[in-house]
């Protein structure tokens, strides 16, 4: 009886808290093939002013174009600057909205970024697949391998294309790119029965210079001839991935926003990152993925799957899946500023050192700021941030509240420290795709637990790079337990890809003298396939364990990378090894202390492992 | 000398006379695939306000989606009205303007107008093909035929459908279409050798209600199981032309407009009438096509070719083909509106009689309008117009200078013969197409000389078609001359096609006793390839020569027509026949005179005929 009347006391609030808005009610049905984009203007207009709103989509197909698409200006972190970006649901200075698409697929044409949140709080974006008609990125299979060509058998349905003075073109709604036109986006071999990068291959699958040397041409609608030297890499029956096309737009992008919640999400194509949050406070993911659609073999995203720029408080990504992406499939990390001008004792002028990552408002008054070595990462001073103007896309004036440390030079690096979000990856697969894994920059506290890689590079780097990307900021306190590091892990080489888990720094002028950069790392539980030797690489790391971890060995590839130990610690402190159980036929089990006084490690007794 | 003075005098009036703006200058490529859309209102834009521009779009491919297309409110002779219209050209108010395509290829994306031309004088637009990446129709091939289905092999690339409820839907780019869901939309069939409407087949191919009795299953990828019981007019290894969609928009739309010109054109796909002019004087189209892409076997443009709606002036069509088009190939015609309320001895409310030709601003002050019997079609009066106010767009109020007759009631209807155009249509070419060749209502000087017909209706209809259409008016001038009738000609029924040549009435009550509604009709030096009887039907006329004409027999199909005379007469007056050459084989050898006294005959002797 109790329980009745509370129910009563309740269904008013349920009923009258929260404003449902029907997209069927904007005169929007499933599976029209109309462009939605007006409708979902509509909506979004609706949803203005209100402050618990759910915008409800019936589950069905709906298709987005982009005329009557929002144009904004956006800096979008680690992706090309253009103007205008063309935004379908842009969510913007919202509370409390969800929008939920209960399991419809979302299918956009053209250049566009199917969501923004933008300085919003308690977002919810929940059941929904997104999909491209024609995806920015071609896959094909490999029909013939010969001395002087190879012959690629592609569906012109998904993947439309024209030869044009014998380079191959691949055309879409409004875009045609060039395959080899943009640097980087060198293509890729994925096997025919596993689906990973074929082992052994990794970006130089075609060599040098590649796209200037190739010759297209089309032997019958859909094959077409790529007369080229053979790299001996090619394997018949296998896929092919043409990566083609500028990255800008994201996923879904979120910006200046507080509590972001997406759950359910299937991002089967995207021209950019397929989940990029900026700037952006307490996100979510639940069941968030990437992966190939299932008329598809291979690609999903453009570019990175997870990513997070300059975010903070609490990063949790739960049960997802990142499959077939064309980069890194998770990366969090703030951004190292130049300094390029000490204007006086209080105020400097910084540069973003990276092109895809400009134009942001990177600090705020009140925020700490640490002074950083451009040459060594080392960590010399902190300040608090009075003002901040940018001055142009690239560059900005920042003030401080006190006069900022004597040792600040031009070329040093500054680091915003209230950024620094703590990271909880749990129960994800990450395989199937190029690049690394799982690369985390940031000082908060970092829970990698109870994944599974296929990664076709390093499982995990923590990158330390002030050099390259310049992505911020040194780990302070990194868990990483119950792992399963599948087999493919590490069966090609990209950047920073020492081992398994590859914990490095990518700077000008390394010193092992100067106290480590990284802290606080522990390696416990997991479980290494190993074909090879590398499993740990820990580059300055102060204070660093590696225990109770399962080393099997698989000789389902052969061993080829140069690093000839297990673990290999390299200018670290305090490390301690305990509790690993190593198979029989693991190579090696040894490890390897670089730069690093034996007495700095504790090795416990009876595992197997020879100091070398 | 005196030549090269002559040049150099001419270089700067060519040079300064002449403003020319290259779409290249704007930042447009041809080929880059990109939307051509804004680079078009860049170029617009900088047109207005000059007076003698040249607009050049170099050699190749451009494409157009609707993004930043012109949203116009037009009403558009016998073309459903939506709003807005998407619109890609506006030349609006703008004089002496030519736009020189050098031979591009416009390829369009969603529903939109490629050219509108609105207000201006002196516009010139040539050297384009226009079509769609998908068109707005299909085709397909028909693989099976069996008692109780058929098989429809389809190109899914370039025509999309899914299947939904058992019931085949064709997608597009922001349209999807029920095959069936519009009226008069049957589907056709092709001969597979001479791409001809199959003899003996029209718009019953399927009979009554074929689109709630079919069911659509896919077999594989591009092969549809129609699931219908046997017409047994189905033949395997034929085309089939699955008709869909409402006609919204032109291909090039002239309004209000003076000297136009086209030249070099073929409209290759559209989505309503492909070349149609309304309210506007002048019009000279040379080399101006309609015909199928020749990746495709048989459908151009939607619904008719060149279709001129209250012209007036000259319009002069030559070196035409108009091919695979899904209604009549040429139709020039006013608008009867009919009488609905007389205000007072000088206002009428009228109202537009046909639901596609509505909201038109049917007269100007000083016009003169003819006063119809609205069953009889008999002109009893005229009256000059002191002005015109729409009150719906299915309705307006006239005033006339003068009191209007007496007879004047409600249901009668108005004719505006200050809008008669001169038409003449030489050296053009007419087939492959559903419905009938050429109509004309006008009363103008008529010259239809050299052209010829292959239409699957009758060759030249002069419809008087005050009941079903209400397109005026009566001829009074015609020449029917040089024309070739190959024995395609009328192997289907359509409306009024009782004849080759097909004079005819459309009236709620004809009377034989009335004076007769057309006039001088001369049909000579033709040469008529005839399978079957009927090569002239002519009602109401007075004066009619049909002379020096062949009459040539073939096998080619069987005789099918109810009509089993050569000629026939009906209620004509001043009827001649003379010097016409018939082969031996031609079945009848006879003429039929109706309603019609002996004595209005002139038969020359000695050509074989025989009057019934």
């Amino acid at each position: 009886m109790k329980r009745i009347i509370l129910l009563f006391l309740f269904i008013p609030v349920l009923i009258y808290g929260q404003d449902t808005i029907r997209i069927s009610d904007l005169g929007l049905s499933p599976g029209s093939r109309v462009n939605a984009v007006p409708f979902v203007n509509k909506a979004m207009d609706k949803c203005k002013g209100k402050t618990n709103v759910v915008l409800v989509f019936e589950k069905g197909r709906y298709d987005f174009w982009p005329q009557y698409s929002n144009e904004k200006d956006y800096f979008i972190s680690n992706t090309n600057y253009i103007f205008p970006r063309y935004c379908v649901f842009v969510v913007e200075k919202t509370k409390n909205l969800t929008i939920d698409c209960d399991g419809s697929d979302f299918i956009f044409h053209g250049r566009l970024q199917p969501f923004t949140v933008d300085s919003s709080e308690n977002i919810s974006i929940k059941n929904v697949s997104i999909d491209w008609e024609i995806p920015f990125g071609a896959e094909a299979e490999i029909v013939e391998v010969n001395p002087g060509y190879f012959d690629l058998k592609i569906d012109t349905k998904q993947f439309p294309y024209v030869i044009e003075n014998n380079k191959l073109f691949f055309v879409g709604e409004g875009w045609k790119n060039l395959w080899g036109g943009v640097k980087w986006n060198d293509p890729m071999q994925f096997d025919r029965e596993t689906l990973e990068v074929t082992a052994g291959t990794d970006d130089d699958l075609l060599g040098e210079n590649w796209e200037k040397k190739y010759n297209a041409r089309e032997l019958c609608e859909g094959v077409v001839r790529i007369t080229y030297h053979n790299t001996g890499l090619l394997k018949k029956g296998n896929y092919f991935v043409l990566r083609h096309g500028y990255r800008d737009h994201a996923g879904i992008f979120i910006t200046d926003s507080k509590n972001v919640h997406l759950e359910n999400i299937n991002m089967y194509s995207n021209l950019g990152l397929s989940y990029l949050a900026q700037y952006s406070e307490n996100l979510t993911y639940l069941n968030v993925n990437c992966l190939p659609n299932p008329h598809r073999k291979i690609i999903s995203g453009h570019d990175d799957g997870l990513h997070f720029s300059n975010c903070r408080g609490q990063i949790t990504v739960e049960g997802c899946t990142m499959k077939g992406l064309m980069d890194d499939s998770f990366n969090v990390h703030g951004t190292y500023v130049i300094v390029s001008e000490k204007v006086n004792d209080k105020t400097l002028v910084c540069k973003f050192p990276h092109f895809q990552s400009i134009g942001m408002i990177w600090a705020r008054k009140g925020e700490s700021v640490a002074f950083i070595d451009g040459q060594t990462m080392k960590n010399y001073g902190t300040g608090l941030v009075e003002s901040v103007q940018l001055k142009t896309p690239e560059t900005f004036e920042v003030t401080f509240k006190d006069v900022v440390p004597k040792e600040v030079k031009t070329s040093d690096a500054l680091e915003n420290i209230s950024w620094e979000p703590d990271v909880t990856i749990r129960n994800c697969y990450f395989g199937n795709h190029r690049a690394r894994g799982v690369l985390i920059s940031s000082g908060g506290k970092i829970i990698i637990d109870s994944n599974t890689f296929e990664s076709s590079g390093s499982a995990i780097v923590f990158p330390g790079d002030i050099k390259s990307y310049f992505e911020n900021g040194p780990i302070k306190d990194a868990t990483i337990s119950n792992n399963l590091f599948k087999v493919s892990c590490l069966t090609s080489m990209y950047m920073t890809c020492e081992a398994i888990i590859s914990i490095s720094l990518e700077v000008p002028a390394f010193d092992a003298k100067n106290p480590p950069i990284h802290k606080n790392i522990m390696i416990f539980n997991n479980t290494f396939e190993l074909y090879d030797y590398p499993a740990l690489y820990a580059l300055s790391v102060d204070g660093i364990s590696f225990s109770n971890n399962k080393m099997k060995y698989s000789n389902m590839h052969k061993p080829w990378h140069p690093r000839k130990f297990n673990l290999t610690f390299e200018a670290c402190r305090n490390i301690e090894v305990k509790g690993n159980v190593i198979e029989k036929d693991v190579l090696g089990k040894n490890i390897k202390l670089l730069q690093t006084k034996p007495s700095e490690l504790k090795l416990a007794k009876g595992q197997g492992f020879l100091i070398e």
